[in-house]
């Protein structure tokens, strides 16, 4: 179209100034503005803090308080705060039903962990005096309470599927160890209650996500915080959002089936990798939408995934722990080398919570424990200062017609 | 500044250049494409059906099969359809269940019908042999079942809090007179189910609202229906969505408690307005994102509600059902010479329930037996041809600073 052609009428004058910013999926458009993070090519934020400073010197509970509470707990905040988490870790024996209810729909395969998830959050609001309070005081609360017993349903939908007894919430275990306790039965090493730790921290928040989006959008309406969180673990699900790091492992995983343990590091993988080009497949854990020059996170959560496995032995199915690591960097760098598209943090998450033993489908609502965080701190900042998230959007279907025509 | 003045050194290019566009909720900004509905400032539009001729010419079950499979039914196609939704409307004993526990967290108001309903999609879900499928055709039929399970849902619901024995659907019955006979145990009148007919029809689409957004958002991660169905319905739950026909009644009544009905016509109804104007109170039921001269739905509801009205006796709390229009109308009145502001769906459809005998707490959940169609009409049309809806923030919070400063 040449510069003087005339433009096609516009529908309405509204439609016409906003179909200019039009992109698809949202992409680089400003959908509202947040002190909670801060998103840039070269370094994440939260609330101030760098994500390198926090993983290094930071607990998953201080990072909890900061993201909630707005600043940097002091040492008696800090315990004040931990000791009202672990007295809130118990969920109702109804809820506890429910997840024992679902564990045969888990088997089969009819639901996943974070579709029951999602549920249990919802039946804790049925019975949460504050559900309907979207007060700054009552959604403080109840963001405290979903962050304490978040990994409780997530250990008991667990121990439900392995048909275990609960492991009750150990006391004594910070916020991280008590989460792998539970769901294994089994008492983490100091290094891999740090590694989970430093993982929570890095997955607790991230600017206007899909998921936090999607609070921010319910939240937007005045509805409450327990159904917007909801949502947010309904978004995570995805694959293209926080699903990516059970499909990140699952891929290892059928490479790994398809060219042996000898395979590794040899042109097998490459050839599986081009063939996976060729197929147009979705490879999971790579790319973001905000990061072209790779994520900040992935780096690193791989080096202390990385180092957690040189201390570990073999994993289920018998390879060592190390070899997953050989075979992830080996399938990064086929990924940069020939598409140009670094790993994100889903990709060494796969890979790290799976040589600590975590069954692959707690992934993603491993994430929700740590994501609630940043979910709760974006409700409380929409609910304080709203205003309704509404776009508007292009008409394609068909023009005007009569009913009885 | 001066147009001369250097422009603030921008974090980044990508958000400096959205920045320009940055529009608080969205406002104006596109936030995709729709093939669904169309909303002019003097139309809307269904698949290229206008409202007025749905309204005057179609049945709810039309529009449904219309909005879900994309074109207007033959009459082979709507048979068949009618006959699918009346075979799926049984809900499982476990979800049947589910609500019968659920009625002392209604009746105690930690949970409200919109929280409950929720959970009991999402339960539904759990069982769903489609549940992990995104494909078009599994897409449909979880549509299909929903759009037939959720009117018993909230007629099992409203059974238990008012401890009668479950209704069970009745074959016999339309789509909108089985949800109001499920709920009340009462069959309704033609005219009633007419009535409840159109309000579904008006209720079942309109582009991108909040939860329909909600939807979109959620699918765009390539997560599933039934999840996204729950985080639209949190969304709708609010005060600035759907939440408004029952806030809009609530209003209504405590006027009449204020006033009395002596008062209704009066100026004391004028004082009344005046007061909740100096008060900065938001009044539900009026105004609207998109409309500024007014919702083309609420005018036809409020003539089919106002005529209904004066063939209906008193309502709980012994008003003349008319009485109730009455005094709409004089709000209506006020709100437009004082404020300029027009009544939006929810207005004349509160009232219109309301003397229909209906449960306040029951007009949101019904709103969701009618917006099912068009929930489900876009997720199925993000999941086709889906982008990531992820947009970006302006970051407001502190600057740098470190951990161990």
């Amino acid at each position: 179209m040449s510069a003087a052609a005339p433009a096609a009428k516009p529908t309405s004058a509204a439609k016409s100034d906003a179909a200019a910013a039009f992109a698809r999926g949202l992409e680089g458009v400003i959908g509202g503005q947040t002190s909670v993070c801060s998103i840039e090519q070269d370094k994440l934020i939260y609330r101030g803090y760098e994500i390198h400073d926090l993983a290094a010197h930071a607990t998953f509970e201080q990072v909890a308080f900061l993201l909630l509470e707005g600043h940097k707990p002091s040492a008696d905040e800090l315990a004040r705060f931990k000791k009202e988490i672990v007295a809130e870790r118990a969920i109702p024996a109804s809820v506890a039903k429910f997840l024992t209810d679902a564990a045969p729909q888990l088997k089969a395969g009819t639901a996943v962990p974070m579709d029951v998830l999602r549920t249990a959050v919802g039946l804790l609001g049925h019975q949460d005096p504050d559900c309907q309070d979207n007060s700054a005081a009552a959604n403080l609360r109840k963001s405290k309470r979903l962050l304490a017993r978040i990994p409780t349903i997530i250990g008991h939908m667990q121990n439900a599927i392995d048909g275990r007894a609960f492991v009750q919430p150990d006391a004594a275990l910070d916020h991280a160890a008590n989460l792998l306790y539970m769901m294994t039965g089994r008492r983490p090493t100091t290094e891999e209650a740090r590694v989970i730790d430093v993982s929570l921290i890095l997955y607790a928040e991230h600017e206007f996500n899909a998921s936090t989006f999607t609070c921010r959008v319910i939240a937007g309406t005045l509805s409450d915080l327990h159904g917007a969180v909801c949502g947010g673990i309904a978004a995570l699900k995805g694959p293209l959002h926080g699903g990516a790091n059970e499909m990140a492992m699952e891929m290892l995983k059928e490479i790994f089936a398809s060219v042996g343990e000898a395979g590794i590091g040899t042109p097998k993988v490459d050839a599986w990798m081009e063939q996976a080009f060729a197929s147009k497949r979705k490879l999971m854990g790579f790319g973001h939408r905000v990061y072209k020059n790779g994520d900040h996170r992935a780096g690193i959560l791989h080096t202390l995934g990385r180092n957690l496995a040189s201390r570990l032995g073999g994993t289920p199915g018998g390879l060592a722990a190390t070899r997953w690591f050989d075979l992830g960097e080996q399938v990064q760098k086929i990924m940069l080398t020939k598409k140009n598209i670094h790993p994100n943090v889903d990709f060494p998450c796969g890979m790290t919570y799976f040589v600590m033993g975590i069954p692959v489908p707690q992934y993603t609502p491993i994430f929700v424990a740590a994501r609630i965080t940043g979910w709760c701190a974006h409700i409380m900042e929409q609910h304080a200062d709203n205003r309704l998230i509404r776009p508007l959007s292009i008409y394609t279907g068909p023009a005007e017609r009569r009913w009885n025509g």
